[in-house]
């Protein structure tokens, strides 16, 4: 690449960061950027530069947001003794996407992983049991961490927690189904996928 | 997406209309620079601004450079009598990667396409015949654009062009070689490909 001028070599070194961006996506993307005219890059570079100044992070349940409590911690309508348990704000976006969520959400901003150094506080799992010991009667708590090793780690110490805790109360803790994907053969279905699908069999 | 705060998906459409970006890889692209903290965020800033002040165009060669004429232009252990003719400045870059170009090059800006309303106007054909007459002997046109309708189209104008410049000298004209790539499979490649390889036999 040494035929490059440096401004764009140096653009193109950094585009390369991006997740899921090669060298070559992000000799595309420069020349993209160097092609589209100033009025796409000023646009971008101005929703970036919004980004550190509008977005906040939502008091209640970690999520992203442009207040200091989200809308659908502040949605009247949404039952907040029914809390989904993710690990990511995408993993939110995702659940909203499917609609019928009645509840609100908590973000943990990861899973357990101690390979990478990341125990219980670094993610938010005190803040939620201080979330749940202010709730009452009927409460769900759903964990709805990935089907990994680090999310399976994270939902058992999240319900050993609960668990501890003493409630007054009953509170209802439930796993996120997992098994086969929609579309998904069975033959090509790995052992622990299978596994997980004989075991979480319903009635129909 | 209504669960996103405005700054957010403002960045996010912005980012889908990038080359090779759905909605998914968009969303994935703006929450990483939400959470790369200021640093990346500012330099990546920084690098698209640096775009419009910084990049030329190589007033011999149509190529980006940060000068007037670009460093392959000015390189004096350059035959300045082969030009290898491109369509784009990424395939400059394909072309020096690979290395064993001694020439210069010229670079269209495109292929000719009536669909979309590029014709021998839109490209740089009478700047590269302009260039082709100051030559004296010993030319060489290496037309490398893409084997492609719209590249071919343009390589049989380009070459009629150059034939009618009425020279002094005799120009000898190229294409690059068209066939099977290597690591194909000849029972899977398409018709077409299968027709150049068999009539660009080479005695080996």
């Amino acid at each position: 690449m040494s035929a490059l001028p440096k401004a764009l070599s140096d653009l193109i070194g950094n585009l390369e960061r991006l997740p899921g961006v090669g060298p070559k996506s992000a000799t595309r993307l420069a020349f993209f950027l160097l092609a589209s005219g100033d009025g796409y890059a000023v646009s971008l570079v101005n929703n970036i530069n919004r980004l550190k100044e509008e977005i906040k992070i939502c008091q209640k349940c970690f999520s992203v947001s442009d207040k200091e409590v989200c809308d659908i911690c502040a949605d009247a309508g949404r039952n907040q003794n029914q809390i989904w348990v993710v690990e990511r704000v995408m993993d939110v976006l995702a659940l909203e996407n499917v609609g019928g969520v009645k509840g609100v959400y908590h973000v943990l901003g990861g899973a357990l992983n101690p390979l990478d150094h990341i125990g219980p506080d670094e993610i938010k799992i005190d803040e939620l049991l201080a979330r749940i010991e202010k709730l009452e009667d009927g409460v769900e708590i759903i964990l709805a961490m990935n089907p990994t090793m680090e999310g399976e780690a994270t939902a058992l110490y999240i319900k050993k927690k609960i668990e501890n805790l003493n409630s007054k109360f009953e509170i209802k803790i439930t796993r996120i189904g997992s098994g086969l994907p929609m579309g998904a053969d069975l033959e090509f279905a790995d052992m622990a996928t299978l596994q997980r699908a004989m075991e979480g069999r319903r009635q129909i």
